[in-house]
């Protein structure tokens, strides 16, 4: 796998499992899958010898980000390794522009228009009114690479293009919320899609995730995981697929593309403990070729919040919150990244689930948060009288 | 961790989740998690210059089997290194007579005797009758170091008493079946129990796992546990305890204690998809001192079955074994130890949860004994019409 962060860390869990070691290329021995595999590179992701390096007798050669030129993995093919998924497959989710036009006919989208200067997304707003979305076609993520234009901003858009940075802009879709649906697919064709799930975003960033989305009819969901299955057949994907929705009106008309990742995605870590077959394992058989495995869910509420590093790092070390923690909730699960906190970001998340979906909600909030901050939201305090019934 | 096989490798799984890295003293750098770890010393167990770089730096040590002698797990305490569980309580799970004395009064236990001679095998028999169980009170397991008698043996007796084996014999118990409790158990003193299960043999060896145990009375299940809880709080466990039980008559009074162990044990696997919390977390929880997890069952029924490798090795290599398995049975989840199959050697364990425990049973027996032997002993043929109701 390329790429040592949380994502190749919580692979090689599940390739454990199927009698597998990861090989991981890390940027630095510090990284989070670094931190626990037994077979560890480290180097660029854009390094051609580095990359042949990793290749050399493994399976399949995959992915836990988006930052391999496609030219070098065409390299790699042309060494006769699996390269899954396929280059063709994976500039998709590395260039949003080539999204765009591959998805026309193919799912709804916002209205978009390629950006070469400030005209063009002067002429976008024109059609659609302001807001607008200015996106970076390549290398945004969690909110970077992303800028919401009031009104006409020729500077910004003439530092970006001086910059190099390919733009588009996009329609600011007016919505309702947020789904993720993800599917899997093998190289023999097999497919595969988990529940829809609702995915809360907070400053560009997904915050908690809903599994199911609640309140989703069965219509849209299934309109969802259709569309899902059509891309990924569409475009050829082997592996994991997370196609990142807006629901504009409840309505299967109404779901608007907005991403697409080809790999284990934040908005899968709820399957670890929350679907038959978690996103890591799926990710393995898929590239693997094997057949892939049961998608039920294993509770009707399951819900993931992310560990993001606070503002001010909180004086209680995270060993100490996390006493506390398993203390007040015996049943949440956690996973810790092995990362140094800083502020927002990911460091960890927490899993619960559970049969009604709003105090599930609220405890996985709750010990996201406390795990961040060492602060309990809803005042706890272990010195309550409500200890024993926590 | 002390050792370096299938439960260091679970181990370390559940370690990743924690935020943590096991480091694993290993015999072999080809050890199930000398695999699959980042951080493998390569040493004997009872080498305590080993043992002691093992320990540097770490925050606990802890033993996935019983074969680090008492001494130096002493030696270790005095350098200052916590040990958990500590020699006092691991000598129960080292030495059957330590054991029985320990227990004597503490719980029900089939009649012994230490035997110094063939007069001592015989002298039990005249009281309980043949057959008569001749155990090494060390270094036994799977169905080593045990031999049932139907009549005096003086020469195997002697034979053992000169290679220097400590030996006590046991009354051979009627019983109507297995059970296994496992409980945890921190060093702050909390406990928690999961459900009792059901234990089968073949060989001497376990083969399945019912959880929970069909059939028994909730008054015998609480007794069972009772008496776990009992044991490892009288003992000074820290970390898992496992109990193997011989169920008598079905009554709380009928529960005979079989062995004792003090770690991740076979009996609990079912725990990493069968439980709120695996017996591999729940380990790592007590010894370092966290807060236990819950130990609620996640279904209604969950079986365990074991992959032993076959006394004929198959043709179909694992690989293709495993595409067939994930095809017929999308939902069972598989656990190998990257071990070279022998013939009755524990390579992997199958997991399977739903809601009838026959139905359950019967599809981890057949897929456990898929991948030992490439033969579905149903009958069952990928190309037959049933494929797609599979």
């Amino acid at each position: 796998m390329v790429g040592g962060g949380q994502l190749a860390r919580m692979t090689h869990q599940a390739a454990i499992a199927l009698g597998q070691s990861l090989r991981v290329l890390a940027a630095s021995p510090g990284d989070p899958a670094a931190l626990v595999c037994a077979d560890v590179r480290i180097g660029a992701p854009d390094d051609l010898a580095a990359l042949r390096e990793l290749a050399r007798g493994a399976h399949v050669v995959t992915f836990d980000h988006e930052g391999v030129p496609g030219e070098l993995l065409r390299a790699l093919e042309a060494d006769g390794v699996p390269v899954r998924p396929g280059p063709d497959a994976l500039r998709h989710a590395q260039d949003k522009l080539v999204m765009r036009r591959a998805l026309a006919g193919l799912a709804g989208m916002p209205e978009y228009v390629e950006v070469t200067g400030p005209a063009d997304v002067e002429g976008l707003a024109a059609r659609t009114g302001w807001p607008v979305v200015l996106k970076a076609a390549r290398g945004g993520y969690d909110g970077r690479g992303v800028w919401l234009l009031d009104g006409p901003d020729p500077v910004l858009v003439a530092r970006l293009r001086d910059a190099g940075t390919p733009l588009l802009a996009e329609q600011a879709v007016a919505m309702r919320r947020e789904l993720a649906v993800q599917v899997a697919r093998s190289p023999f064709g097999q497919a595969a899609a988990w529940p829809v799930v609702e995915t809360v975003q907070r400053d560009g960033q997904c915050v908690e995730v809903l599994a199911p989305a609640p309140g989703l009819t069965e219509d849209t969901a299934a309109a969802a995981q259709r569309l899902a299955l059509r891309i990924a057949d569409r475009l050829d994907v082997t592996g994991l697929l997370a196609v990142e929705l807006f629901d504009t009106d409840g309505t299967p008309g109404g779901l608007v593309v907005n991403e697409l990742a080809m790999r284990p995605h934040n908005s899968g870590h709820w399957t670890i403990e929350g679907s038959r077959t978690s996103q890591f394992e799926q990710h393995l058989r898929a590239v693997l070729d094997y057949p892939l495995g049961a998608t039920a869910p294993t509770a009707p509420a399951v819900v993931m919040a992310n560990v993001l590093g606070a503002a001010e790092p909180p004086a209680m070390p995270l060993d100490e919150r996390l006493h506390h923690l398993f203390a007040r909730f015996p049943d949440v699960k956690v996973h810790l990244y092995g990362k140094a906190a800083r502020p927002a970001r990911k460091v960890g998340h927490v899993t619960v689930l559970g049969d009604d979906p709003d105090e599930v909600r609220r405890r996985a909030v709750l010990a996201a948060e406390w795990l961040a901050t060492a602060r309990w939201s809803d005042g706890w305090s272990a010195h309550a009288p409500e200890v024993a019934s926590a």
